[in-house]
């Protein structure tokens, strides 16, 4: 099956690239709100369900256990540029569940931020493994081993309870059965599993609304989406895509991104999960398409379009600064999108 | 028209992502070797097509008056990666032409080349336009208006003699009148023309060769080729995959890289010239088409073949080193390239 075109790259007045994927919006009930191209494969969806992830440091009693804040808590849900305040948060951590960067086993690379970077070798220093995008995660992996009371070293082997745990909650929300052949390692060599875009986009329904996972579950969504909704740059960092979405639209979408073309969201006012994957893994496709569905899935005022314009058709600038070109979401996303029928506001418990 | 998955990603035993794209494979007279996917739709062939860029300072006098060596033609070809002697030998390449690094119009980043650009901040300094990859272009364009006579100001403009002189090239060596339409602005600020991929293959041929292109150009294109296969480490830089190949192959093949995932070709030995263009921007998947077109094509002895097989078959690892998947040549694109038959030497003048 070829999944359609989704967003066109354009150089000067010609198409110079084209990104094909598949989209998939679903309620907490699981019934359909948007298919497009395949959302019946498994996917790999990488970072894009961290949200996912850290339910199991809230719901271990790692969050309470260790008094973490909003920042931390949406640290645990981040892929952060490392930038300084990034990487003070993560270390301050640490001290709360008596570790040190020591245990982390999410490997080093230097901050993607790249101001960040290179201050931090004029200063001297090198990266370290609080600098990896995804510290904050393995830093609640952590977090959650010491309050099931396991070992921490070796978390993120596929058999430690916790990443058990995490395989666990990943079958609960998307209602997939995950046989042991779609297990691949991630980046930050925890198991990253593949489910089904329609069954992610289900998740990520059940995230935004609560239902359908039992009250502590529930309740553990509800504060990682208040920690989020209150420190989005957390998330990722300036000027990128999901803190710079949410930092917008605060409590209305939570998006987070995954490497390979993965996006994932949960908009609460509608009870809606979203999932996109690019076929070609790359993330700026994916950006346009989610915030294409989310232009004319939420309820916009003025400020919100204004916003939200130079997302769907983000201007593409070459080193001096110079407008070369565009992404623009093609006619047969538009299509689709345009199908939508606004719905009531879903009331979240 | 849809074209063919061409190159698939894997992590642990799943298809993660997909690159399609087309290929085309011609020689001197224009006969088509192999065709794969839309190879007639114009498309923008970037930093693909500084060896025929560079025709003109070799064509103007420049290189001959500035008494430019084989280093500094490579750099001429390049996209490098900003490291130290990179930048050493673009920088000197001024002096000969008594100029400066401020005449540059190419716009400032620092060095892709993550070490070297750590390096620099840590020594206190900053990026400028010698650490732009395509500088060692740009101060080629300035040799050239300089031996032209004419005003260096304003050489990255369409209507600079500089400019016009390496269309004309490109219509020449293509084959392809090309209409204003299919004109936009570089990541370098100079003009980029669409041109189909099977004329741009055919250009290659011809750069390979010498043949259907005048005394003067086939003389200038055979010293372009010398200079690269002797300093191939200037045209990218260290485990870049053009440098890589060419430091195995030599004169045996030239190729280059663009942005937007387009890889060109010549192929001198055999007379032929390649071009590639992934649908979707990803440089990695059009060099993994671009080695195993090379696999078939050119008479491998075994060393030639274990040098290949990791570029044809790249193994992705994560930050800690752990090997967590590959890219893969599809089926479709190993049956074309299997249907290629083995060809008689073809002599070069």
């Amino acid at each position: 099956m070829s999944n359609p075109i989704l967003v066109e790259v354009t150089r000067g007045t010609t198409v110079e690239s084209r990104h094909r994927g598949s989209v998939a919006v679903v309620d907490a009930d699981g019934a359909t709100v948007l298919s497009l191209g395949d959302v019946k494969t498994p996917i790999f969806p990488r970072s894009a369900i961290k949200g996912l992830q850290a339910l199991v440091l809230v719901e271990s009693g790692g969050a309470d256990r260790y008094g973490l804040d909003d920042e931390a808590l949406a640290l645990a849900c981040a892929s952060d540029s490392g930038e300084p305040a990034h990487v003070a948060r993560a270390e301050r951590r640490f001290g709360a569940a008596g570790l040190d960067a020591s245990a982390l086993e999410c490997g080093t690379h230097w901050p993607s931020h790249q101001a960040s970077a290179l201050a931090l070798a004029r200063s001297g220093a090198t990266a370290t493994a609080l600098h990896n995008n995804c510290s904050g995660k393995h830093s609640g992996f952590l977090c959650a081993a010491c309050a099931m009371g396991v070992a921490t070293h070796g978390y993120v082997a596929a058999e430690h309870p916790v990443q058990r745990e995490v395989k666990a909650v990943l079958e609960g929300t998307t209602g997939a059965k995950i046989p042991d052949e779609y297990r691949a390692v991630d980046g930050c060599s925890v198991p990253t599993w593949a489910v089904p875009l329609d069954a992610l986009a289900l998740a990520f329904a059940r995230f935004a609304t609560g239902r359908h996972m039992g009250e502590k579950r529930a309740a553990a969504a509800q504060r990682l989406r208040a920690a989020v909704a209150a420190k989005p740059w957390f998330v990722s960092g300036t000027g990128r895509f999901s803190s710079e979405l949410m930092g917008h639209f605060g409590a209305r979408a939570f998006v987070k991104g995954g490497a390979e073309g993965v996006y994932c969201g949960a908009l609460p006012q509608l009870g809606y999960g979203v999932a996109i994957k690019c076929d070609d893994g790359q993330g700026r496709g994916a950006e346009v398409v989610m915030a294409a569905v989310i232009e004319r899935l939420l309820r916009l005022d003025d400020a919100d379009r204004k916003f939200l314009a130079p997302l769907v058709r983000p201007t593409l600038r070459n080193w001096k600064g110079t407008e070369v070109g565009s992404l623009v979401p093609t006619k047969e996303l538009e299509r689709v999108c345009g199908e939508l029928r606004p719905k009531r506001k879903f009331e979240t418990r």
